[in-house]
């Protein structure tokens, strides 16, 4: 497995509402610690991510890769996650991975749904939108069907009533899920991650998609 | 709520492959600390609770009780959890809260379930026998159908073609799912662990259902 020269790989999951870091230390050995608290990536994420070295018992220089969970999700885990993430790569001259987040939980999912089951993953942007990407169970793998969108929250039950969708905060006709951890984001990134290490993290952002517009009240 | 007067709560789970710690400070704030490496239980355990106890700036006398995953499962992880959740609750002087596993894993699960639906959770005993319990979600709860039960492996297919069964492991026929956390467990004895509470705790012992056997090989 070509993956195996950047293990141990750390991951970092903020995109949603919990604060999640893992190490991948070898296949079959991966520590994750999750803080489910509103507000807390800042506070929280680097203290995480020392405690699970400790309990590995590695030192921060001997990782090789670092597995960031890339967007859609919120514009400030986002920040809070990419800054540590080039922090610790600058530092430590390693690769980063960027794991597209809406993939990575369809994986997460998928176990739980019946061959050629039409889902999708959603998640809030703001009040009125949600990001949405379709998938489908074929062959016990994910294959996407569309690349991500923006609906509207008030469409969702009459344009996919027969759908199912998964979110991670409660809407109406959409399925409850817990949100994807760091520990899947690592065992993503092990599995598809050859094709997406980047050297050149200074210029890689986190997708956003849309643009942050600042409002009214 | 009366829980309140137990927080901040430790939670233990080690009736599975996964060695799992959880704090439950306050609703809506719970950290969790993940091993995921085989015959891991009794080297990470401690060192998880107190780098989790770190992340969460808490002092160990400052835990009001302890959850613990009581199986049924690994005979070892639930010596493990055991003699931890008695040595720290005997230590401080705090309740131990037993929490029926599967119980606990089949409110993870519902989560991907529609209404109505009939399910079951099983785990692995030995080479031929499961633990089976069936459940079905109904008005968005988990009501129990059956207690906790022992089945041959080879008859899984044929007794439950319609029904979706859940476990930890892979085996024909069953949907393989990740295995509960500590954080699970921890969630489960908040919301109805008040009449699990014990103080006696001296004499409580894992759930084993099936007696330990030394087999001839």
């Amino acid at each position: 497995m070509k993956m195996n020269e950047f293990l141990p790989m750390l991951a970092i999951e903020t995109t949603g509402e919990i604060c999640s870091a893992a190490l991948l230390v070898n296949p079959g050995n991966v520590l994750e610690l999750n803080v489910f608290e509103k507000h807390s990536h800042s506070e929280k994420l680097l203290i995480s991510i020392e405690k699970l070295l400790e309990t590995a018992g590695l030192k921060t220089a001997s990782l090789k890769s670092i597995a960031i969970s890339e967007g859609p999700g919120s514009f400030t885990g986002l920040r809070i996650g990419y800054s540590a993430a080039k922090a610790i790569a600058f530092s430590l001259e390693i690769p980063i991975i960027p794991v597209p987040t809406f993939d990575a939980t369809a994986s997460q999912i998928m176990t739980y749904l019946s061959e050629n089951t039409e889902f999708g993953i959603v998640s809030r942007v703001n009040r009125e939108e949600l990001y949405l990407k379709q998938f489908v169970k074929r062959k016990g793998t994910v294959e996407e069907l569309t690349d991500i969108s923006l609906i509207n929250i008030e469409k969702v039950e009459s344009k996919f009533p027969h759908k199912m969708l998964f979110c991670d905060s409660t809407l109406n006709g959409v399925i409850k899920v817990p949100h994807i951890t760091a520990g899947s984001i690592a065992e993503f990134a092990y599995l598809f991650g050859e094709h997406l290490l980047n050297y050149n993290f200074d210029y890689i952002e986190p997708r956003y998609f849309k643009n942050f517009t600042v409002r009214t009240m």
